[in-house]
């Protein structure tokens, strides 16, 4: 039987991933969706302007939107469990009220760095499923909240965690990143026309806090961040989809680049050992190309769930240098909730 | 007098430049054109599609293409200088045998690193002037050949420049850099449309070593490398004109960002004490805005001839980070060129 | 002595272009910058974001906002005039209180077609300016509206004038129009990257009935509609500025392409013979290349105020097909109140 | 058993897309690669640069290429057909050659207009077939050459034909199409962005000529074409994919929009009544919103197959207007070559 779920902010990009991603899923339905107050009472094809180049799946667009709160969410539906694709301004308050009640896994950042809130990629620190206990126990809720990193910070953390073993000290990273990160109506065409914006609010330092986090190490309490130093220079290209970031490395261990190459391809996680339905089979692709990964071309392996990554080639000033492509809708979002919630059913949590 | 010029490469697209940026130029005047066989004995204008959104200068489209040697342009012209954009397969030989007779100002990368050649950028390293006696006395030239540096190289090391007092150690930098750069007819359009391509063949290479040349100690005979480590990844963007790179540097001297960007505000060089022509009046401009610079609305700052810096700030893995901008065919390359020359005449040399 | 102006809706794209296009005009000087309460009282750079690739000019930055009402203008400064930018749904009443007193020039849809205001391109049709006394006797207003019509309509009205004389029949007209057209934020980047989008919200019904009054006979009292049927099909397309517009005609004497391009070259109006200081010297720019006229090479033309004709030929289906191209915020907004401005000063009306 | 077939020109764009159409395909197997004298002999994944974001298939990879000749081809295989993706330049000879022994579908133009060549749209004339037996009596060939129209005519012509019940009398036709339809390295970016080109060399002639063919009436020996005037005008612009169509048709029976939307909606053809593999199950879709159909939406409607109409609405100047897009490189291209081979094997022809 499949878990019922809830989609709060259904109406948004990343809520039309989560809808995409779900139809046809084996162990989540989609029984609830949530807008923001204008939205609700009204058909779901009729509240949103569908901007996916896959169609709408039919049965959804005739299924009624709910206001996103929990009463409205507790008369609509028994859910198993909601993802919440809600802005970042309003995440906070609405997720911890429906919390209360169900299990939240959240693309938003309000509770990202919350002490007892798992940061969870299923490949990198499934271990960090163990804060919802914590989180539980500590809040008295009978659901919990657990957050999927910001776009940008995923695919860079999948391809940092190989890297540990070698002594990872110091990352350097530059990003080009898709329009679809800034939502819709989002970037406006003149600004990005003919044009690179080097600046994305709160991008740099959301990798910089995030990323330690995610690599840190969880003592069955508290997560203590990794003693990495980590820097970022993010910036805004024209491209739909798929975020490309130049990265560079020290490695107290000095590999050569086959060495890390090899540790890339090797590099698997729960998620393919427990073949979880949206798990690709590989986390990092290494293309041989010389002018690989580019969006176009690669943001779709593994069904947009692969990290891409090439080039990966000495680096005179650090220790090695190499590029790293997600989707950034996928991966980095939508396909990131789904796969934190099949692995907590695989886990008995949910 | 105006001195006359020759323009080798006359119908590219660098070659188009050196025409604009020299119309009505107070010290020189464009006499002679020359460019492939196939385009010799033509008109100009029916030898040259245009590919600037300015008008080819009327005068010069009646001109008539003379083949690039030394026999045709010496038939055609007594001339004072040559500018060179030739094609890099080519530049080697042709180049040498023009600078038996004539002194030749290149932006071709053929003897960038010869050892008795300028690397030069007027504000950066107007001693490697001192290279063409050298070379002249090596070589038995009446000319010499003086070069300018790689596009995205040229922005970089003005803005190195005023850091070297800082104590220089280490520079990463990440670029995103303009279709202009791969010339005409370049980048295919199906590669880059909603695409960015990570790699720029023998760029990263350039930018390493030229750097270090440029940024060098001259001790009247040759030229001692600077002491500094770069390393650079390379990117290829969806914009027409202007190289933006992401720089992150380690200072010995761990100054604030203040202190840097005062360090850009207030740095000059001779073009600029000198006054000569084609000199911005401020070879870095310092924005404050913090999304800026930006390809579009900063490239032509300064006639095209300034770099653009924003974004001066803390870094966590080396000391500061900032991004630079420069519009790669004027100051990173016609412009460069001019300049070169035009100091050349200040001091004597031309 | 230069004439005063407001610029009513002054923050906005259209605002800008008034204020980059007036710099310096020895006609007219800003004195009063109004936009909406929320930018009321702000200095204009801080109210502004600058849009345009110009510089802001530096007084108009220190200027202070005045709200865009009579009463908020009158106190502000005593104008001779004022340019409309103000948005079509705002536009109609704010115009009409303000004509009590001043006359408007404006670039707003509201009163383009009431029976009693100019829809004026200097060059094709300056006797409406006789519609001004009209329209004081019957509103009683000191001030006076004339308008300029739709961008996408002026530039082919402009090349529709001069084939009057062949006895216009049809026109069909299918745009490719640019995205400063809609404003800003305007078009989100996500909607054009890799499109075209063939519908712009009553755009067409524009060109089909603003024409016709356009090219219509005035008679001292009012403007009959030409005796011609034009069809639109409206596209946009992903370019900056200059709107591009395929047009098919038929004409009762069958001209040769020759004839028309003929007549398109010898088009001259009002503005050239009185010399006008924005008029271009030709209104019409015809282009031999086969394959102009092109947005980004042609749409600065006449300093943006020439509409660019190309690829005139024989048309199987009606008579004659060509291209046209204008700058849709300069000939096609801006630039077209200006010159409308300028054509009153010199018939005495302002 | 699966027919054998050859790609000519298997290397280029149309070549690639042929391959990935014919992926597991049920009648037909990839069993011949042949390209230009340069690729022949090298293993297929080396002599060609794949362009298309699916992954090149490993077994086609692994081919050997054989060289464009029919002593080449014939000693690689003994084939049952050919796929032309030859280059218009060289394709008249070798089909020629080719079609001595074998039969021929071509994309290419150099046949398309011959009296005794098919010019074949399955849906719209499938009886041009015919053509095929007149073609051998006259030439003595065992082989045969039928011909697919241009892309941008395909398209069209598929929308034409349901109006013929109408009374169509003329067709006036602006275009925007896509970069992929000049093939590759085709447009350079530096060219496109920002930027239309009103211009596609012979394109407005083939749609004007072609389309008469095809409407035209097959009297068992030649081919009347229709009677209707078509006018042209061909514009590039920067879309990867999909090219987009504004039409205006005159049309005798003046129907209302809604009956030509029925009219769209109702036609199917022979290749809908037999069910052909790569038969769309609508040739036509039309939309409802306002303001599709749209490139980037709408291009892989039925696969890539289906013709998307949208915005029928009355035309003030002829009868009716409309949008119509295609998929350029596979309804325009590869698909729809695959489709006119599936009509000859179900027909017995093959």
């Amino acid at each position: 039987m499949r878990r019922k779920v809830a989609i709060l902010g259904a109406t948004g990009t990343v809520g039309q991933r989560f809808i995409e991603i779900l139809k046809g899923h084996p162990w989540f339905e989609v029984s609830v969706l949530a807008a923001s107050e204008r939205s609700a009472g009204k058909r779901y094809s009729d509240a949103c302007t569908w901007r996916l180049e896959s169609e709408m799946p039919e049965e959804i667009g005739e299924m009624t939107v709910v206001e996103t709160s929990l009463k409205a969410i507790e008369k609509a539906e028994d859910i198993d469990l909601a993802f919440s694709a809600l802005p970042g301004s309003i995440a906070g308050p609405v997720e911890e009220e429906i919390a209360e009640e169900y299990p939240v896994v959240s693309k938003a950042s309000a509770h990202r760095m919350d002490e007892d809130v798992p940061l969870l990629i299923p490949e990198v620190n499934p271990e960090q499923l163990g804060l919802i206990e914590v989180q539980r126990e500590r809040r008295g809720w009978r659901g919990f909240i657990s957050t999927d990193p910001n776009c940008s910070t995923i695919q860079l953390a999948i391809t940092l965690k190989p890297l540990m073993e070698f002594g990872l000290k110091k990352v350097i990273v530059s990003t080009m990143q898709a329009l679809s990160g800034a939502g819709y109506p989002g970037v406006p065409s003149l600004d990005i026309i003919d044009n690179v914006i080097p600046y994305i609010r709160k991008e740099e330092e959301k990798i910089q806090f995030e990323s330690l986090k995610i690599l840190g190490t969880f003592d069955g309490s508290r997560v203590k961040p990794a003693d990495v130093i980590i820097s970022a220079s993010c910036n805004r290209v024209n491209v739909r989809d798929g975020h490309l970031e130049a990265v560079f490395v020290e490695l107290e261990a000095k590999p050569t680049p086959e060495e890390v190459e090899d540790a890339f391809r090797n590099f698997v996680g729960e998620p393919q050992r427990l073949k979880l339905p949206t798990a690709p089979e590989k986390p990092i692709i290494v293309k041989d190309e010389p002018d690989r990964p580019q969006p176009r071309y690669d943001r779709n392996e593994g069904g947009g769930m692969s990290v891409v990554v090439g080039r990966v080639r000495r680096d005179p000033a650090l220790t090695i240098k190499y590029l790293c492509l997600g989707h950034n809708t996928v991966r980095g979002a939508a396909g990131a909730g789904v796969l934190s919630a099949e692995l907590m059913v695989a886990k008995g949590i949910l």
